[in-house]
């Protein structure tokens, strides 16, 4: 008989509109037996280490119809990227035992069927919560996202914003190996420290203590930019189509100004699209994992050797992991945010 | 002695806000001598034959500074695309008897120093006034903008806004020949009737008719849009970033629908661009003028077969030239708006 055991669990209660709450969570208690069911294919049973928070999982906090992502289930534990070890295997990739990481529960363990997305962890000489973040999505969001989307060139002026956030920070400071200048912004002070002194931007600063964001990029961008790195759209894209250079390139990775209001802001500016010919980009990573294998034989290096630093915000235990979730929007996390649900 | 003449010319009064009136401009006479000027260098003297109304000069009509074009200078003549005769020439490009295209001002006769953009016309089996339109500016922009920023593949879905204008007849002549399915928008039934039944295009429809332009594109487009060519920019953007398809593409040619506003509209959908991967791509055809040699050569035999036709509405004479530039922004011209100043 296989042993049952208790499963916490965070189950989003109904779907949310307008800003996010801690209450539209709850703590579930379930148990599970540490088994997969007899007549389980293709399947894992999992214990859970770490979970990721991430921005786009506020769009599938609401009711969506086909959208990039799937509404989470009222009901239903919330699901996200997440480091696991595997309980049980009936998929031929997967052993007892093994590492992974990708789409898990947030529940202490969970069975995995849609396992086309999961990913052996080879490499563990380096913290197995990265795989939340510089060797999981984001890391490989901010890979595909500068050398594919942005097309580079050695000497350009990159603005990311969010620039300290999970794919911030490595979007800079791939830009600063390339040979950009690079400049970021954020909403404190400890995260403007971060972007000068530990991740080696050139520059950084608080929009929140920007009157006008126009004169602040003008300020750091005398000659303008050629590339931005699109995290939170809204006044700040606005800002920067003003101060673009020509055949500027934007990628657009995300807009979390926006996730929270029931109409986006409008941005005005697009004009300028057409002025300075430049190209803005929207792109997922899911268009990109197949470069995954080389991204890992650039990064591993590179996280060994110093050359790129990572910083991680880590809430401890599932019962913090809806207010760390919240906390995204707001901006209260600095670096990246995981939660630890058990060490390992 | 040369011979002095009398020569009209329109003259921009005074820097222009908001929506632009014909009296923003009057008719001054002024006389010219039909010989360079003694000493005259890289100049040619021409009398001007087809004057071109294009909505990119409303930009021209404000005091405007660091911007993509120069503003036009009050007191002085109105400057633009038009097709001429040379009278003289000390450029060794140019002889007199020669035709020719490019900036000439809006006057009966003009001597023209910066020649660096006039192209000598060699092909004159086709209407002269084509230079304006189908063999000038706008035919270029409608190449480039379609085959070098759209990326087309055969069988794709384009949609195209103010469709029946100068670029747009031809980039959905262009798309039709390359084996796209074509809907076009306009803002009358006469331009309806043009797109459907004398360009080809597969759909078109009445954007002024339209309730709710989202469903009126669901209504062509129940599989979405591949490929927007985008000539009107405010809620007409707004409603086809909703309807792209993944990896679709928009070309940004203009934004007519904004150029008399104080402030632009707000676009409200762009979070479109990340969750369906699109390339939006602003351009300008200066930086494609490289290839129109190779236009022409593709364009002149599709004319002479008969496989690409062109809708011009004509003025005639200087003194309607200011109500045909304003008419473009009401949409009161059916086809290429161009003023003929002399017929030859």
């Amino acid at each position: 008989m296989a042993e049952e055991v208790s499963n916490k669990q965070v189950v989003l209660k109904n779907y949310v509109s307008g800003f996010p709450k801690e209450s539209d969570m709850e703590i579930k208690k379930s148990s599970i037996k540490l088994k997969l069911p007899e007549g389980s294919s293709e399947a894992v049973l999992v214990k859970n280490l770490y979970l990721s928070c991430d921005p786009y999982m506020r769009n599938r906090m609401s009711k969506m119809e086909g959208s990039y992502v799937e509404s989470f289930i009222p009901g239903s534990p919330i699901v996200g990227y997440g480091v696991a070890r595997v309980l049980d295997s009936t998929h031929s990739n997967f052993n007892k035992g093994d590492l992974l990481w990708g789409f898990t529960g947030w529940e202490e363990y969970s069975i995995i069927t849609a396992t086309q997305g999961l990913i052996k962890i080879q490499h563990t000489d380096v913290p197995l919560s990265y795989y939340t973040g510089i060797l999981g999505m984001p890391g490989m969001t901010a890979y595909a996202g500068f050398f594919e989307v942005c097309s580079p060139k050695k000497g350009e002026r990159v603005f990311i914003s969010a620039a300290s956030g999970a794919v911030g920070q490595l979007v800079g400071q791939f830009a600063k190996l390339f040979g950009c200048y690079v400049v970021g912004s954020a909403g404190s002070k400890e995260k403007i420290d971060l972007l000068k002194n530990k991740f080696g931007f050139d520059e950084a600063f608080n929009y929140k203590e920007e009157q006008d964001l126009d004169a602040a990029l003008k300020r750091y961008f005398p000659e303008g930019i050629d590339i931005y790195f699109e995290n939170v759209g809204g006044k700040m894209l606005d800002a920067v189509l003003l101060n673009m250079r020509l055949h500027g390139r934007i990628a657009v990775c995300g807009m979390i100004s926006q996730y929270n209001l029931d109409q986006n802001e409008g941005v005005h500016n697009l004009f300028c699209l057409i002025t300075k010919r430049i190209r803005m980009e929207g792109f997922l990573v899911f268009d990109y994992y197949h470069l995954y294998p080389k991204f890992l034989e650039v990064i591993l290096p590179q996280i060994k050797e110093g050359k790129v630093v990572y910083v991680e915000d880590i809430a401890e235990g599932l019962e913090n992991a809806p207010s760390a979730l919240i906390g995204l929007f707001s901006g209260r996390n600095t670096g990246k945010q995981l939660v630890v649900v058990a060490p390992e």
